[in-house]
């Protein structure tokens, strides 16, 4: 029998009704699959958390100031932040990115200091990042996945923070599918009607001044600098074989950059949620990629993989844990 | 302001957009509205699952055989089901009650008797129950719920087992809502095609032999011990003012008698998910409440609210523990 097959087989003879315990059946296999296992274990999660600045903030595309990607990174290392409640909750990991903030962390406590610049170029008046940021951005990302990997972690989510950069997803989006920009769209933090057309109208002026053809220069042209540090950071963790557990909108849209790349790098992804940021849905469409659940969140920072990890862990441990028939003595049908 | 409007408050003015954590912010809502306060806690948390035995299972309306009850409880009770491990995970407390399962249970450690009986009448011949045997599964269950209040628990959750209860559950759902006897008919633990539609016949007989028209009457006729049981522990965990979290078709069965009996009572619950078991929809839509998540669980034993337990905490503790605005000094809107 192949890994698979005993997987099922094992799931199959737990003390439960076939196919019962339902998407939690899907993450066990997938998890004992990623493992190459039947005994499957999460081993110090760690959840990080990418920070960067946009230009195209500058043109109004979101209701919040730029200033605020900053006020959040210290709220994230003061530990007030929804991402510190959840991994505090469960124990998860976190770690702090400055991709590429427009502010000067002198003495920030805990903060891991990648920057790249400070803060993309306003993509109306040229592509977001040079070629050479956007690698170093990818090996950084990269980077910070090995060293969690060296240091034991076997499953890890990545959220992000950079007001603005539901346009770069929404670009990325537009690009990788070919889907129109105005589906790609949505309210962000908050938008109204008049705003998501007035985001929509710029974004669409984005997409004519540019023709890129590589994932590369998609990912330059209209990324971020968290964007492609998430890139990165997908690509390693799946080369160092571990769980990655997949969050919103911006998040998968550093994975279509990722999945360009190297297709195999969803086959280690669990989807936890589908964002109520409208397109995400188009982006697990795209990928043939069904949620664990859809809270209705649309919030960032990767709050979605972090809330759902629990789910993940009921998954492998029913897997390692339960009785089978046999065990337990209960007939079967 | 009212306490809802204090509550709305200090969720929108938490370190996010408003709206942004969806499903979670209506659960954080509806906890500090349960507990009148800002601040809710969730304590000692506990899980009772009930289990009785079905006259009814001898009509073949199960492909598992009526002994699968009895080995069940054994396995809970060793804890080897899926919902010792869910508990186990999360630190809920777990109790175990003989609601009536046609077994002797002479030394089985840690099980609560209430045993009303072994196994209710087979309704087409009569009633599943007589009105005292009923009275006295409700008082039980109310008994059982009103020891966790008084041992310092404020919030509570059910399950269930019993070979044939998915039967009890529909003829329940039938008579509460009008909704034709084949539409509340699913595959409970697996009938194929030709089970369900022998199942949903011997139904339909059953319907047609009995017209009760009080709560009471018609849960004695078609109910189950452990489904009246549940029945009671609702009324007694809303008159404690506990939080409910409510799990699949059968527990939803027994809410739908309390809600009969006593509408307020879904002001406590936190509706967790939504089974696989097809008619579960429907009871929901009857009661008008959102499952937090579509997990496509159909298991019993309370496992769907188990598994969501810990989305419920994530609710309360951001509530509690997220930084305002102000807090944080981040610029608003």
């Amino acid at each position: 029998m192949t890994l698979k097959e005993q997987l099922v087989q094992k799931i199959n003879l737990k003390t439960k009704p076939i196919g019962a315990l339902g998407k939690l059946e899907q993450i066990a296999l997938k998890t004992g699959l990623i493992q190459k296992t039947l005994t499957p274990e999460l081993i110090k999660p760690v959840h990080i958390v990418f920070a960067g600045d946009h230009g195209l903030a500058d043109e109004g595309v979101s209701p919040y100031p730029k200033e605020v990607t900053a006020q959040m990174v210290i709220n994230f290392l003061k530990g007030g932040a929804a991402v510190n409640v959840f991994c505090r909750q469960h124990n998860i990991g976190l770690k702090v990115v400055d991709a590429g903030v427009d502010f000067n962390f002198s003495e920030a406590e805990g903060l891991i200091n990648a920057k790249i610049a400070k803060g993309t170029k306003n993509i109306l008046k040229s592509p977001a990042m040079t070629q050479k940021q956007c690698l170093r951005a990818i090996d950084k990302g990269r980077e910070l996945v090995a060293l969690e990997f060296h240091k034991g972690s076997n499953i890890i989510s990545f959220g992000e923070m950079g007001i603005g950069n539901t346009s770069s997803a929404s670009l990325l989006l537009h690009k990788f599918t070919g889907l129109p920009i105005e589906e790609c769209t949505g309210r962000g933090t908050g938008l109204d009607d008049e705003g998501v057309r007035n985001k929509a109208r710029i974004l669409k002026r984005a997409t004519l001044l540019y023709n890129p053809d590589t994932p590369l220069e998609i990912l330059r042209t209209f990324g971020g600098f968290e964007i492609a540090m998430m890139t990165g950071a997908y690509l390693q963790a799946k080369e160092n074989g571990m769980v990655i557990l997949t969050d919103g909108f911006i998040a998968t849209a550093a994975l279509l950059a990722a999945y360009e790349m190297d297709k195999t790098v969803i086959n280690n992804c669990i989807f936890t949620h589908v964002s109520d940021e409208k397109a995400h849905r188009a982006m697990l469409e795209h990928l043939k990629a069904e949620p664990v659940a859809d809270l209705g969140m649309r919030l960032g920072e990767g709050t979605g993989a972090a809330v759902i990890y629990p789910l993940v862990k009921s998954a492998v441990l029913f897997l390692n844990e339960m009785a089978s028939f046999e065990e337990a003595g209960v007939s079967a049908k």
